[in-house]
């Protein structure tokens, strides 16, 4: 039921893919961990370039890299949030809170605010503009702790 | 030496990252295994929608899937392949094989050919027509199974 909710919820935001292509599971966690573990790899490229190592900037990579945070972003990996993947299961460890399926008014607020960061990263990336890009990487960050902070168990 | 150049070949061909940003060996595992199970389930959800289940055709999905495949294709993921990433390392299992690095040359074209195809496969879906996406999937798919049919262990 609470499942079922949290998945109408983000279905209704166009955060869901098709129900009908719903992956087992264990695959679902493993996928839902795989686009967020991407992303961090080119979250780090982009504060590398833009904060770490100015010197290295170089505007086709960090675009390449805001392309893939925001394909992600949009990619409906509320469907990988789908009945059983609460728990451990299949091998597959999982670091969800229980309120993430309790609380889909505010899952979805928060992914609905991720998803707005990661656009404008990938408009403002393409500028190049590295000072804009710094301020815009700053505000995606956060909005992916924002969620962290709420609905992810610390390691 | 060998790993050199195969990042060297990557850089040229405008498909690594810089290399000041390199991850430790094991993270550069995670990262790319996250990317190929990340682009997996989006090819995945355009399977279902285009072959398994035409009814379920939903543009907006299917493009969505294909920015991600497109986007991490373009990600400069020849980076994720240093040195240290050849074996498992740091409680990261790897599959890939010796030859990816002995190849580079072979390594470089699989590669380009799958770029191009992803960034087809996103042409073409903007254009919602759903057997001309069926066809670019397949292609995609392709250019995908070539790669690890040379450098990919079975499981
Ligand atoms: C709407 C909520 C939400 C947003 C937005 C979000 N995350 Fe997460 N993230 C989670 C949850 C929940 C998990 C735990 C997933 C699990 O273990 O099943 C997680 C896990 C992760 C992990 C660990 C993956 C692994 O390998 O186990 C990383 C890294 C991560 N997120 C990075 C990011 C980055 C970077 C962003 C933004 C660019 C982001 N996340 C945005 C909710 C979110
Ligand atoms: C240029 C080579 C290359 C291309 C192109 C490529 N792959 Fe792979 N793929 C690999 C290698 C090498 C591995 C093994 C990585 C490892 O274990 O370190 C792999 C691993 C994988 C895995 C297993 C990931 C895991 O969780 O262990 C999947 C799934 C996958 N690829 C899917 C795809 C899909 C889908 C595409 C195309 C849309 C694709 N790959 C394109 C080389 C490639």
């Amino acid at each position: 039921m609470k499942i079922k909710h949290v998945l109408f919820g983000l279905a209704a935001a166009g955060l869901a893919a098709g129900a009908s292509a719903q992956a087992k599971p264990e695959d679902q966690i493993k996928f839902r961990k795989a686009g967020y573990a991407f992303m961090s790899w080119n979250m780090g490229k982009i504060k590398q370039q833009v904060i770490d190592n100015p010197g290295s900037f170089n505007k086709d990579q960090v675009l390449a890299a805001a392309n893939v945070i925001a394909a992600t972003a949009n990619s409906g990996m509320g469907a990988l949030y789908g009945p059983g993947t609460d728990k451990d299961v299949g091998g597959q460890k999982t670091r969800v809170k229980p309120e993430f399926f309790q609380q889909p008014d505010e899952v979805r607020k928060l992914a609905l605010a991720f998803i707005k960061e990661a656009n404008e990263l990938q408009k403002v990336a393409a500028t190049g503009d590295a000072a804009a890009i710094k301020t815009q990487f700053g505000k995606t960050g956060e909005s992916c702790k924002a969620c962290h902070d709420k609905f992810r168990k610390d390691e």
